[in-house]
């Protein structure tokens, strides 16, 4: 299959690089990047093992790629503004659009963009992964992506295209998780993300800060029994345990600085609106109106604002 | 009267100077500026006239201060610990302590200290005051005193000691407002101090930001309302209108770092008990529980310990 990467940073580097190793064909749009690439390729740094791609297809513009058969949408849901330009460019009527991001309902700027949601697919992407120079990514631990249908009409099975894409992705050595209900995998991945990259900003706090401080701790159990509220009001019952489980997982982890912690220091925006803004309209619209929540995502709209204003 | 000043920083030097120099006989206590006030005495510069007292009575220990009719207690509340020590040693009988000083029902660790609650009185402070250097005060704005009786069995009326008290602090410049009920005032004044003060540190804002920016205005008014809210379960109730003129108020004001986002920048404690620990407890234990000041409590207990960790 040909594939075009939109977005080549950490994840996008590190997935399409996989795939291109694997003999996939593989289009890369960058940005910043895209002449450091075009002479040297990407540089991977990775447990499963490191290698080089001296030379890769990259582009500055999505207008040269060629139409390819799986998009997958890997920069920060912050630039999604640009898939009503990028997609069209990249996309024939059999693509499908596989939306790596974090957030609640952040498919749906890809499906306007298309103009249709049954082409759409998302995926929660377990990972911790940086771009340490242009070109150049360290892939630290873990990377499994749990996916799914995005469409309602798809959604509540596991489809032949979901099991193609498991396919091809498993044979790059990408372990792909399958999920019958898309929405179900992305609360739970609200269920850290919520607590663990809003208090990571706003405290300035690593995972291991914020699992062994108790007044840290009792915050991030006060917003996921929030988050896991909002899921429920939503219509989606996150498991009995989910949270206990969640906090004694990053207990265990190496002390970590989420990725939005990073792209604050850096003064990179954060994703405000897509894993705070959305979960909680979505929940407030259903007449529930999550406090610790709505407080975090206010102080991290003011404190993102402040930061690109270079103040 | 014979007055105690416990704690000689911005407030308790600024009010100490101007019954001094009115002829009140005032003694003291300072800890890290005794030998400097010893020898230079206190230097104030205040909207209401610049002056000097080159010789004051100044302690370093509260055993040398004789039984004073009344004992103000002008430090943070942080410090109150030291009240079991410090309070017999000045107070007799008869001796009236005021305690001037933010937050919710601190008043009783002085109790606790004299073994009675008739003898304590409770102020707000609506001032603008820093200490800039050691023995030198610098007074911005503002400086009225609301105050009143603490003991239930004193509360709601004007007592013929709140206008002995009244009468000699007018008589040395300093307004006076005599409350009949202490706790409505203290109430009232938490409904811009937990906004202001607790969004001041984890935000790092000013007064002029958090009005003018709409996500931490939203953050500031939802906490009013929670205060609010707080205020009633304990049988106080916020006048309608209240929180709306204090944030007009407020956007009037000179942009203000707050005098709690100054201490957590130069690494003092902030009194996180006395204004957002004991008045979300007062709630909790009437069975209301204000999530966002939850959470703007739990935050500042993390940041505050870790702060003066100097991590």
């Amino acid at each position: 299959m040909r594939y075009a990467i939109l977005g080549t940073g950490a994840l996008g580097g590190l997935y399409g690089s996989l795939l291109a190793k694997a003999g996939q064909e593989v289009h890369f749009l960058a940005r910043s990047d895209f002449e450091h690439i075009q002479e040297h390729g990407l540089e991977i740094e990775s447990p499963w093992g490191d290698f080089h791609l001296p030379s890769v297809n990259v582009y500055r513009a999505a207008e040269d790629i060629p139409a390819v058969d799986v998009a997958i949408v890997a920069w920060k849901a912050t630039q999604n503004e640009q898939l009503a330009q990028v997609l069209p460019a990249v996309c024939s009527d059999e693509t499908l659009v596989l939306v790596l991001q974090n957030g609640y309902d952040i498919e749906r700027s890809a499906a306007e963009a298309l103009g249709a949601d049954t082409q759409i697919l998302g995926g929660c992407c377990f990972l911790c992964c940086n771009k340490t120079e242009p070109g150049k990514i360290q892939h630290l631990d873990y990377g499994k992506i749990a996916f799914g249908e995005y469409a309602s009409s798809l959604r509540g099975s596991i489809t032949d295209r979901m099991q193609r894409i498991t396919a091809e992705f498993a044979s790059a050595g990408i372990p792909m998780q399958e999920s019958e209900d898309l929405f179900q995998t992305r609360w739970q991945k609200l269920m850290w993300n919520i607590p663990f990259n809003g208090l990571s900003v706003v405290l300035n706090a690593d995972t291991k800060q914020l699992t062994t401080h108790p007044a840290a701790l009792r915050l991030v159990q006060m917003l996921m029994t929030e988050v896991q509220q909002c899921a429920s009001v939503c219509g989606y019952e996150i498991p009995v345990g989910f949270a206990e489980k969640l906090v004694r997982d990053t207990e265990r982890m190496v002390p970590y600085d989420s990725s939005m912690a990073l792209d604050y220091r850096y003064r990179r925006p954060i994703e405000v609106e897509a894993i705070f803004g959305n979960p909680l309209r979505a929940a407030v619209e259903r007449g529930y109106h999550p406090a610790a929540v709505e407080s975090l995502y206010r102080q991290l709209h003011y404190l993102n604002d402040l930061n690109l204003q270079g103040s």
